[in-house]
């Protein structure tokens, strides 16, 4: 027997609507890649949205095309999401700090029809167009008194295009299970893979996020979305935020310290969110200029492991709260959230970072387990490290364009990541199945190497990984970049990492770089580093030279 | 083209899962219908629900039969909506308060095989279990030391029948919209309506409600729900709390105030839930015995209209902040609650009271709109009242039983209730459509006349009907119950109203009684009080006597 409710699909539309009817005059602030600070709110951004899909439409566009942002956090991209998942089309979000050999593969793999583009893009989009074959029409994110004089197909000025129609537009009716985003992971490994979110995948996974274990907006939150849209989904903050009509900051292409500080000002943000490198460089800015934060008091961060350093910091002498999170792409990308249970609210000092630095626990539809590599399931001892696995209505189940399930039995997805859970549900990452170190048989985690190094007063940036080791198998080298004007010894570091991690997980040597490179993300690039590595003999001869 | 994300419906045992994983020992504590005190937690509850579902299993219980609940708010009754949804069978919440007849008419209707009964109710079963030829087993929620001797087909005590099964049971698999729970409507009008919620639905509304303009709870929140698990879905508490690992704290049969007050003493609540009369008994007895609430912070009132001098007795003096709301049976029962969004967060004195006493703004997934009687939309200008319609995935479209859609041409559901929304969004019920005083031709709202009069310092209770007119059509009566040793006259009032309400709606006579008759559900029952007005002549001469 099915139940006597309305049905009432879950669908993208249905935040905009919600946010314009009942948040109507709400601020989104972006800072624009034109140059000015612009003002706008749901309402607006909602009537612009219907205005999106109906060029869209006439375009051509139909359900299930892929339409491309390859964009900064600005209001156009927010309203851009709306416009084309109104008419069943798919976002389909280009990270533009990828190679450009990724960016035309993904491009082609997904097929889009159309990009929409920030100004910044238009030099790259011009150097590869002739290899995309599928984009019929290059939008170009500004307005006809900042058009570039452009080769780009169909190139026309968004605001001109918007200006053809009067937004007379009724959103399509769709099965909430229809395609809404795509998005793809940066793969360090093989080609990289597309994530395809439906409409209730999203929806399902902002009311969860949203709940007080999680983001907690309500409509007097002011919430300054720094992590990029085209970075796993942006953290669902596009849904979160008009779900729970909260105000938005967007600080569209300057991601640099002084400008996300100005931007936090202006927009009086009381939230924000972005990966532990934009925070560790907020917080040198912080350090070295004497500036304040006047109201944020909340920070999400997610993406790679944060720091103890880094969440002491800003408790202590800048009063900001850090929300550990753990997500990926895969997982749109809601899966937990370091915020106190009842349990552990108790807890003080080193015991209080000690929890504070794991990852967390999910919220209500996302469900995690560890496992060896046989699938066993491991204890939930906070010691055990297994494969971390997870299930869930916005976790995916297959790639874009790639044949069969990805899930075990069970029907939960490896995440790739290596982790342990704490008796309280409390999962802490230890390391990514591959940067793993194994020496005498036994793991090692890079993870916590790099976390103790960065505890060091002398060091801004470290990494861990993995050389050869005639005896062991594998030994770990330590990599770290000194902070300007330090000079710390491969001695002075090592004794500072002794008493804090056993003592066969020491690294034998310890490299000095001038800086890591990074992947596109974000994220210390271990697989580049591994390749610089791979012609030394032994950990014992590596000394890099600063660049 | 359909989104690759996991198929993972929205499931109740989902709820008490995540639960028992992710907050297993966070305190269910409840007032027995025994007496003692009782102390469990969410681990346990899933352990013992699952026992249940084996035991349903095996009396022959199938997905959509119907298992009768009449049950104080205990971990029992808890378990009991877990146990039955988890083998796809529904949980028909019945209210012990209605009289004999209604119940024995919606245990008919309904066709329940099945009835998990108090203690409390075996005389009241034992009584009318003649006429209920569908219940094949009365399960009384006791122990074999207080199991009654009783005539009652296939008695069992709870506890025993749990014992006689193992737990090992796997919960069914089934499509989200299964339904999962049936609560009828009081049927102040004609028959009652069950009300038939799916598990979506009821997922839904609770992951909505969970939201920062909502609950907002987290795992640090006690949760006292007052409101009884048979009235409108138990305001969905009962999904809420577990969703956030909040602990629960129950009252049981004892719902006088200091029984009240000592469970939130007991259980270090920091949020409950309950209808005004409730709330207005406590604060009686909070101002006549000097106790405090040492731990409570929040109460949400609904289910009736909350007297403005209530929100401001309880934030003034008991540091207590009041979020009023509003839902209904048919909205599962999310509806709106009155939170501040900022446009009015600077209010102050009179004004915010104004506000306060609105019942607030739909979260997301709930749609509203007011119409006139031909289903013309209204202005949102808090001064136009309209019928109010709503519209989500957690509204009713039919009724148990009955044949055909009550939806209108979009798809809303009339609630029945008249309305304004203000520019903000903010709803107020001016009054129930059946209520409406017509005076030459315009509508008196009664709830506006009655929320008037509560703010004498003699009355106690108000209620206000309309009664016919030789002139005017009707006009309106107000009926006051004085409170005790004081006795206020029929000019003093009228006085204390003047300048408060518009001249015309200002009532020609006020009659004066011991106590007004109440609903089952403890709504001022008008159509007992229009019958026992039906004989009078006219307003001049109603002047009736203290009974």
């Amino acid at each position: 027997m099915l139940g006597l409710m309305q049905d009432w699909p879950l669908l993208m539309h249905c935040v905009i609507d919600h946010a314009a009817q009942q948040h109507p005059q709400r601020e989104v602030i972006s800072r624009s890649v034109e140059g000015p600070i612009h003002h706008t709110n749901y309402a607006a951004i909602r009537r612009r949205a219907l205005r999106l899909a109906q060029c869209l439409t006439r375009s051509g566009i139909r359900q299930g095309d892929r339409v491309a942002t390859m964009a900064w956090n600005t209001s156009r991209h927010l309203e851009a999401w709306y416009g084309i998942t109104g008419i069943g089309a798919i976002y389909h979000t280009v990270n533009p700090r990828l190679f450009e050999k990724e960016l035309v593969w993904i491009l082609n793999h997904a097929e889009s029809r159309l990009i929409l583009a920030d100004l910044s893009f238009v030099p790259l989009l011009e150097k590869i167009a002739h290899v995309l074959p599928h984009i019929e029409r290059y939008v170009i994110l500004t307005d006809a008194a900042h058009m570039p004089s452009t080769s780009l197909r169909g190139a026309v000025a968004y605001e001109d295009w918007l200006g053809q129609v009067d937004g007379d537009f009724v959103w399509a009716s769709l099965d909430e299970n229809t395609a809404a985003g795509l998005c793809y992971t940066s793969g360090t490994t093989g080609e990289p893979k597309g994530v395809l979110y439906s409409h209730r995948s999203n929806l399902l996974a902002a009311l969860s996020w949203n709940g007080g274990n999680g983001f907690g907006f309500n409509a007097a939150e002011r919430v300054m979305a720094v992590v990029p849209m085209f970075h796993a989904n942006g953290w669902l903050l596009p849904l979160c935020a008009p779900i729970a009509g909260a105000a938005m900051i967007l600080p569209g292409a300057k991601l640099d310290a002084a400008s996300l500080h100005e931007m936090a000002e202006i927009g009086r943000a009381t939230y924000a969110a972005a990966v532990p490198t934009l925070w560790t460089m907020l917080l040198q800015y912080l350090d070295a200029t004497g500036a304040k934060l006047s109201t944020l008091r909340r920070v999400g961060i997610g993406g790679a492991a944060v720091p103890r350093s880094l969440i002491q910091a800003y408790d202590e002498r800048y009063g900001v709260r850090v929300d550990h999170g753990w997500g990926m792409t895969e997982t749109s990308p809601a899966g937990t959230c370091n915020t106190p249970k009842p349990e552990v609210a108790g807890l003080e000092g080193e015991a209080e970072l000690d929890r504070r630095e794991k990852q967390g626990f999910p919220h209500f539809t996302v469900e995690l387990k560890i496992t060896d590599d046989e699938g066993t399931e491991l204890p939930w001892d906070g010691k055990t490290a297994g494969r971390l696995k997870v299930r869930g209505p916005a976790v995916a189940r297959a790639y874009y364009g790639r044949d069969g399930s990805v899930l075990d039995g069970e029907g939960f997805l490896d995440t790739g990541d290596i982790a342990t859970i704490d008796p309280h549900g409390y999962m802490q990452i230890t390391d990514r199945a591959k940067d793993l170190i194994k020496s005498g048989g036994e793991w090692i985690s890079s993870v916590a190497l790099e976390n103790a190094a960065a505890g060091h007063p002398d060091i801004a940036e470290a990494a861990a990984i993995a050389v050869p080791h005639p005896r062991w198998g594998e030994r770990p080298l330590l990599l770290v970049v000194p902070k300007p004007n330090t000079a710390p010894t491969r001695q002075e570091i090592i004794a500072f990492l002794q008493g804090k991690l056993a003592k066969w997980w020491l690294p034998d040597n310890v490299a000095f770089m001038g800086e890591l490179p990074h992947t596109a993300t974000g994220k210390v690039d271990k697989k580049a580093l591994r390749l610089l590595m791979r012609d030394r003999q032994s950990a014992e001869e590596a000394e890099l030279p600063a660049p």
